[in-house]
């Protein structure tokens, strides 16, 4: 398999800690989103993912884009690790709670959005660094509350082994830390990020430990 | 079932468009986005989903959120009508193209960015739809060109039969015409609308038709 990524992409971040989770051997492709006027945006990428966004997984023939899409297509075809659980409801659990990341969160921080602020609305830096702490923040909080108010947090955010939750949870919080958000109304996210990030898949997956990082 | 609602709700919409599809009977409970300060930051429905977003739905004792999981939910507990395909290479399609809609284009448009915008970044009404219509112009491109190539695509956005594609497709496209995007370049995406635009689960499911409509 080969992972077109960039180091500190978070979707990309989120299926280089499935592919590890599953012990799933693969080749990092880098696509660096701010060398070359954007690698991500030459026709050689965009044939493969027509958003121009990172990742994108080839697998033999299979070219896959959308990284929770990616990672449930990995947990479909390489169960072992499963990082679903069992029932449909547990299931549901685990998917809302990846996507109050992935929907709700991340894509109105991701470099895209914060170019529009910058380049066609001339918003300071100051101000675009204020919005992407009102949503992390915002995102964030809810997410404490879903699971600082459910018997099903245990480890991780859904019992004692990671799941999709976790692959979102962590580059979300790398985010965080990095613009300074304050976390110190979320205890459970913190605790979760820590646990994850003690797990040799979760760092082998870090974007300081990749073949691309700066 | 109920369903938490607001009638122009995007997300609410894919959901009622999922229920209708399986022909599974539901109540809705409208969250009026606008009313009141906005119905859905009352602690009696956060309670019910902390992120204080429609929708919410509720089957029995289980309380669902986030659009996409619910009706993945929806699709494993329910399996008549399926709307995902059978296979995990065709499902990582269908989510793919789902999730274009659902993390790349919707999150940047709702109601509380766009409020963002203008209150916390006063930005005039003008430059709060150039910034609505870019990303739904540069996302709906991409899905224009993921349906275009793509052998897969059928009289939906996979195959013959509607899916969670479709579910997203449609309110997005009731989005971009309100907004009087521009959809000369996508004359795929447009036809597929039209197409599920003729069925009852759609037309059932519409704005327009939801006992909250304006």
């Amino acid at each position: 398999m080969q992972l077109y990524s960039y180091f500190r992409s978070s979707a990309a971040y989120r299926v280089r800690i499935a592919l590890n989770l599953k012990g799933l051997a693969y080749t990092c492709v880098p696509i660096h989103l701010l060398k070359d006027g954007g690698q991500q945006l030459k026709p050689d990428y965009t044939r493969l993912n027509p958003q121009a966004l990172v990742p994108t997984l080839v697998d033999g023939d299979a070219v896959l884009t959308q990284s929770l899409a990616i990672i449930e297509y990995l947990d479909e075809t390489y169960p072992s690790a499963p990082l679903l659980p069992a029932t449909p409801l547990a299931r549901a659990r685990v998917r809302a709670l990846a996507q109050n990341i992935a929907c709700d969160i991340h894509p109105l921080n991701n470099l895209r959005v914060l170019r529009y602020l910058k380049r066609e609305m001339n918003l300071p830096d100051e101000a675009r660094d204020t919005w992407y702490r009102h949503w992390v923040e915002t995102g964030l909080l809810a997410l404490e509350k879903m699971l600082a108010d459910s018997p099903e947090t245990g480890t991780y955010c859904h019992g004692d082994t990671p799941t999709l939750a976790d692959t979102c949870l962590v580059p979300q919080l790398f985010n965080a830390r990095r613009l300074k958000c304050d976390l110190s109304a979320m205890p459970t996210v913190v605790r979760i990020d820590e646990a994850c990030r003690a797990l040799p898949a979760f760092q082998q997956a870090a974007p300081e430990n990749q073949p691309d990082a700066e």
